[in-house]
């Protein structure tokens, strides 16, 4: 399969495993998004995910696998999985799936990979948290209308992500050489039995050792920890966690970007050859 | 989105679509057969697909997907929804997507085009029934042992069909314009609620209107008529296809190729726009 292929598989396989406490899963809905839009919002995605696998900008790849990904009724599936997903599959197409190889793909990024980025928020509502105070210009939510102020600063993708890094984990991993990515892809290949499993203990690691911060958003910094806590309570154990899960989604409880995280997970293991 | 995106999706909402009695589906695992090996394999069988909506040769395009779906370590996944996906695709990629316009594409296919199919069963295991008393050397579990035979008989993909056309529900919509497979679409357009809840109905319906020929090999005639009319006594009722639905994984009950007739139904449904 190519890098594309295993980056819209990813996508498929993040949703079906489960439990995931808090997120749609192969045995849980929302009550505005449905298992099925995910799988609608992975293949639209693709040729997103093929442009990535390509020579085109970054930002030009997100953006449209952002566009393809929202073609289905549900809204914002998987805008962070997207974010982590293209820059590994540029890694990954041009022989280069590790820390060092993510620090090169992220920063070659340009202003014109940012400005696409900024653009890609006019397909759908994303859940983020306010500017940094000193630049209101700057905020996510404008879209498009930001873009002349990104080319003032002469801002790249890689330094948007950087003023993100302290309040987002999808940016924590493009400044960070997506080291948790890597971390977890390494457990899911040292695990056994089917990979949706070995994904859901992976989601379970990832929220244990690190408070959500789309949880933080939603809910506070408080409370994403009280999270944390809950999941590192019930690690390694999947009749647990359902509990939880049902929980959790009673509670509206979404850790999304331990999700994202998981679908970035699942591409690495699949291109380091975990068994499906 | 393209027609192999909506192939490739419709193989995705097909298994997601519950419950679906006897075959795997959203909430259900066969003992060797996993919910995401239909997820591998949907992703697989894409570079067959978009040959499908180009102009290679129709059974060059099923031996690719088939080829592409046989990645994953559950065996064959889809080989029945990709005999019926691939002209569907080529139907729609070509603007005619009716029974008129099936017609016309299954009646172009040539001998290389059944050399190929034959050639697809050197992939996957395949549930077959035993090849006409006349024709010992036309078994498609020959796969490509058998094309001399094939070529020295001149026989084109469409009177490979014809032949099995008695005996197995997908080579029947081949011959016969894919009228079960409209009339089932037009049924999940009139419908309402979520896609996958609307398949699942449509399941019911085309499983209980004829016996499942997969059953019938598996079980003989007689119970798969029984497993029609018990289908017929909880259509349009899916708690009550839930029970059904446990049943028959206990008893081996398997009605394939009525989910390979749901698959290409899906497709055909979201071709003409049922929302997702």
């Amino acid at each position: 399969m190519s890098s594309a292929d295993h980056a819209e598989l990813a996508l498929t396989l993040e949703v079906a495993s489960t439990p995931k406490p808090g997120n749609v899963d192969r045995h849980r809905d929302h009550d505005d998004l449905r298992f099925e839009q995910f799988l609608a919002g992975a293949v639209g995605s693709r040729p997103g995910l093929e442009l990535a696998a390509g020579d085109a900008g970054l930002g030009d790849a997100f953006e449209r696998a952002v566009r393809g990904m929202s073609q289905q009724s549900g809204g914002n599936t998987q805008f962070g999985c997207l974010l982590l997903l293209v820059p590994l599959v540029r890694a990954a197409a041009t022989d280069r799936l590790s820390p060092d190889g993510l620090r090169d793909v992220t920063g070659a990024t340009t202003v014109d990979d940012a400005a696409a980025f900024y653009r890609a928020f006019e397909y759908v509502d994303v859940a983020v948290d306010d500017p940094p105070d000193e630049a209101p210009d700057l905020d996510v939510r404008r879209g498009a209308d930001a873009v002349p102020a990104l080319r003032d600063r002469g801002l790249t993708l890689a330094d948007v992500m950087e003023m993100s890094a302290d309040h987002d984990a999808n940016a924590a991993e493009w400044t960070g050489g997506f080291g948790r990515v890597f971390d977890a892809a390494d457990r899911v290949l040292d695990d056994d039995g089917p990979v949706t499993d070995r994904l859901a203990r992976a989601f379970l690691d990832l929220l244990a050792e690190r408070p959500d911060t789309l949880v933080a958003i939603d809910h506070g910094t408080d409370r994403a920890r009280a999270v944390s806590r809950e999941a590192d309570a019930v690690r390694g154990d999947l009749d647990a966690a359902e509990t939880l899960a049902d929980r959790f989604l009673d509670e509206g409880i979404n850790p999304g970007t331990t999700a994202d995280l998981t679908a970035a997970t699942a591409f690495v293991a699949l291109e380091r050859g975990v068994p499906v």
